[in-house]
């Protein structure tokens, strides 16, 4: 199943993309199944049963009559860096023993078609295209064995970051928590409709069209599982709770000479069977 | 003025401390002024009128009687690293020059009398006494000398850290964010009763009665004005968003021999004119 969600029309809706025909109930219409932060998390069946009210009782929908939203309002977003052997190669940084992670606010996420803003501050804005592991069971010490069982779904992040922020000390928080700078969406794919971990995905990213980064989730040094196991020995998960797995090579600011993104740029991101996130760019709004 | 929020007899209150008594209200009592995370971000005369509230109508309160809880429930938690200059020479790091910025998640965060949790995983538990501003009014590119404006109160912080953790790879991010480590309150003393940006106040750290850090708040190297101008050049600062100022010299980790917090161990932090944060280490109850 590939949900969505989505305002039209000033109000909130759910929508079920399937056979090519986007089917969505508004949050106004009496047969509304709830929000996708609803459902994430609730009975079983929640989806499931979402997705037949969809089909029976949906209206067909044009993509460009809506705002995309990410697909949840996320909990807490954990990121993991240098989680792509060829991309720690390029930043010539070590392949870690542990996960690299860091967090991101939900304040800085976007959905997909709104801007990405490029601010006062910086003109090095960068693009990471990644998957998004979405938590619909919450649980601590998960057991690698079971983890994949903690997932909702996947989707599709953009970590976008203001580089000399990130690199001008240690911690790269600051860096990668920007206004406006987390595209996240739109879809949310159920996990029951992919490899486990959404492994061996096509993962591309690119920059007014032209590819700037291709690799396959299958090169995730710390697969999806594994990064569960271990974020999970510290932090209880909970359902909306987002693991924004790592970007593969490819990034600009490592490029000679380097590429950052600027305003009337667009950048696509887009992994096989899970889909398309595309943003332009522009001054931010402020 | 001195707030505290609380539960009592499972119902949350809000009290306030002045002239040695603690004035408090039920949420259940017709009286009741909200709570400080409705009052916090309020009209700026919310907390002013919240005080004679509890000073004509309170129930005087034995603090051995409540619950207490974080002063406010934190919106996105923005921790500092380094900023003392002895610190940064006990952990052998030069003195930063912008911020060293990285973040908690709300999950981790506990009230004062709370146990702090020693996770099944490590052993290597150690304290940091810090001040916390907490901001009242939004703001995005916030100059400097406007910059304390933005800061509703203050209140005390104690980033207990999985030293093992932090230090296994470069982002510290895991290591600070354990479930049941991040104690926080009990008060909220509003600007107006301290020196601009709570500068010049001593700052303790004592295990089991014994002093392990001593400082002034006078001893940051980016004060709370600084703070708040650089993060809001990335990040818009909302109302309840807490900044934990960075810890001085004492930690136990870089101690020959380490000191390392047990269970049954008690832990105080203590700010002149803010107040005294107590907890003890408990093994986890997950």
């Amino acid at each position: 199943m590939k949900f969505l969600s989505y305002i039209k029309d000033s109000a909130h809706g759910i929508a079920l993309s399937i056979d090519e025909q986007v089917l969505g109930l508004s949050s106004d219409d009496p047969n509304y199944p709830g929000s996708l932060d609803d459902l994430i998390g609730g009975p079983p069946t929640a989806l499931a049963d979402a997705a037949q009210t969809l089909i029976g009782r949906g209206e067909p929908l044009d993509l460009a009559d809506l705002t995309l939203l990410p697909p949840c309002t996320p909990g807490k977003i954990i990121c993991v860096g240098l989680n792509y052997a060829d991309h720690a190669a390029e930043a010539n940084l070590q392949v870690p023993e542990h996960p690299v992670l860091f967090s991101r606010f939900a304040s800085s996420v976007i959905g997909a078609g709104a801007p990405i803003w490029l601010p006062r501050v910086s003109t090095a804005l960068d693009f990471e295209g990644e998957l998004a592991a979405i938590i619909g069971k919450p649980g601590r010490y998960i057991g690698e064995e079971n983890a994949l069982d903690h997932v909702v779904g996947y989707s599709v992040f953009n970590d976008a970051t203001i580089r000399d922020y990130q690199l001008r000390n240690p911690q790269w928080m600051i860096g990668k928590n920007f206004d406006g700078t987390g595209p996240f969406g739109p879809t949310l794919v159920t996990s029951d409709e992919l490899p486990p971990g959404a492994s061996g995905l096509a993962i591309e990213t690119r920059l007014n069209g032209v590819t700037v980064q291709k690799s396959s989730t299958d090169q995730l040094i710390f697969n999806v599982g594994r990064l569960i196991a271990s974020i999970s020995e510290a932090i209880t998960l909970e359902p909306r709770d987002v693991i924004v797995t790592g970007t593969p090579s490819g990034v600009g600011h490592v490029r000679k000479p380097q590429l950052h993104m600027r305003s009337g740029d667009v950048v696509e991101v887009e992994i096989e069977r899970i889909g398309l996130l595309r943003n332009p760019v522009t001054p931010e709004a402020i």
